[in-house]
C-alpha cells in the first residue's frame, strides 16, 4: 500500500474532511458502490473536488484519472488512518444538560467511539445511571479513568469551572479534550484541546446571514 | 468612526472569531480594564497576536502603537458588526435529547440570542412545554416562524429525515440554519448552513493526539 508517510502529518483542514470522507466512503460501499469520480463524490459531499483531490493526494495514489476512486481501497486507507477497529474509550466530564444529551446518544452511530464513564460533582447526580453509564465523584477521576483505559475526555462543565476540572483530567495524563466551555483554559503544550463554541457558531451563521450573503441575495433578485 | 466598509466582506476565519473577541472584551470590561495591548489580549484568547492584529485590520484603526487597543471602543465596534444589541429569534427543530438540551440553557449567557419556538413531529412531544417553550408540531412550523420573527433556526432533526425538515424550513424564507446532522443536505445557493458535527470534531481531536502531535510529545520527552 502506497500510504501517508507516518513521519510527515497532514494538515490539519485535511485531517479535518477525513472523517465526513469516510463516513460517505462507508454509505457508498452500504450501497454496493465500489467507484466513484471525484466529481461526483464534490457533488455529494459538498467539498469543491480540487479540494479532495489535494486532500487524497496526502495518502499517495488513491485513483487514476478517467477511472476514479476505488471505494473500498479509500474505506481501508480512512479507516487506517482514524484508527476507527481500535475501540476510543471516552470519559465525559460534567453530566449537566448537554453532557445527559451526549451520554444518552452515546455515539450510537459509530461503533468505535465510547463514553464509557461520567464524572460530576453534584451529590445529586452522583450514583445516578444514564443509558447505563454510572455518574461517578469527579474526585474519582484518574483512578476510574486509568482503570476503563480512558484516552480521550469530552468536558461541558460550565466555564466558571472548567480550568479546575481540565486540571484535573490533565493531572490523570489525558492529552485529547473535547470542550463545549467556550473560555479559552490553560492546559499544558502536549495536551491537544479543542473547543466547541455553539453561541460562536450561531452568532458566526447569523453574520453571514445579514452582512456577507447579501450580495448574492441582492444578486439574485435582479436575475429574478 | 473608521469603520468596516460595508461593500467589502470581511474573511470567514476573521467573522469567526469576532464572538470569541467580543465576548472576552466584555469580561475586560466588566472587570475594569479599558485598554489592552495585543499581545496580552492574545495570551489570554490563545489566538496569535499577528492573527488578531490582522483580524482588527479589517475594521480600520482600532489601536495605536504602544498603547494598545481601547476596550470600550473595540466593543462598540463589535457590537455593532454582531448587533448584539438587535435581539434573534431562533427556532429550534427537533427535540430529541440535544434539542431538549438546547432548550434547557436557551443561550442565558447571550441576552440577544433566544429561542422563541421549538417544533418536532412525534405526538408525544407536541404540546409539553420545556423551559416555558412549547413544542409545536412542525407542520405549522411556517405559519408559527412568521409569527414570532424568526431569523435564524437551528435543526437536531436526524440525518434520515433532516432533508424533509430542512425544506420546511427553507419553504417558509429562512436563510439561515444550523444543522447538527452530519449529512449534507441541499438547499438553495441564497440559504447560509453551516454544520456541527460532533463526532468529527472528536475523531479529529483523537486522530491529532495520536499522530500530529506525537512529534511534540517525543520532543518533550527527550528534553526531560
Amino acid at each position: 500500500m502506497n500510504k501517508q508517510d507516518q513521519n510527515k502529518p497532514i494538515p490539519k483542514a485535511t485531517a479535518k474532511r477525513i472523517p465526513l470522507y469516510f463516513r460517505y466512503l462507508r454509505t457508498l460501499q452500504e450501497s454496493g458502490v465500489i467507484r466513484i469520480k471525484s466529481k461526483e463524490f464534490s457533488q455529494m459531499i459538498q467539498v469543491p473536488s480540487a479540494t479532495i483531490r489535494r486532500d487524497f493526494s496526502h495518502f499517495g495514489e488513491l485513483g487514476r484519472s478517467g477511472y476514479g476512486y476505488d471505494v473500498p481501497y479509500l474505506i481501508e486507507v480512512f479507516s487506517e488512518i482514524l484508527s476507527t477497529q481500535v475501540e476510543k474509550r471516552i470519559a465525559l466530564v460534567g453530566v449537566g444538560n448537554l453532557g445527559k444529551a451526549l451520554l444518552k446518544n452515546n455515539f450510537r452511530r459509530n461503533e468505535n467511539l465510547t463514553i464509557m464513564c461520567a464524572f460530576d460533582s453534584d451529590p445529586e447526580v452522583i450514583g445516578t445511571c444514564i443509558n447505563c453509564v454510572e455518574i461517578k465523584n469527579i474526585h474519582d477521576f484518574s483512578e476510574v479513568a486509568k482503570k476503563e483505559g480512558i484516552t480521550a475526555v469530552i468536558t461541558t462543565v460550565p466555564s466558571k469551572h472548567a480550568q479546575q476540572a481540565i486540571d484535573t483530567i490533565v493531572a490523570s495524563g489525558i492529552t485529547a479534550i473535547l470542550n463545549f466551555a467556550p473560555d479559552r483554559v490553560k492546559v499544558p503544550e502536549h495536551v491537544n484541546i479543542q473547543y466547541i463554541d455553539l453561541t460562536t457558531e450561531l452568532q458566526t451563521l447569523i453574520y453571514f446571514d445579514e452582512h456577507v450573503s447579501q450580495v448574492n441575495k441582492l444578486g439574485l433578485a435582479k436575475k429574478a
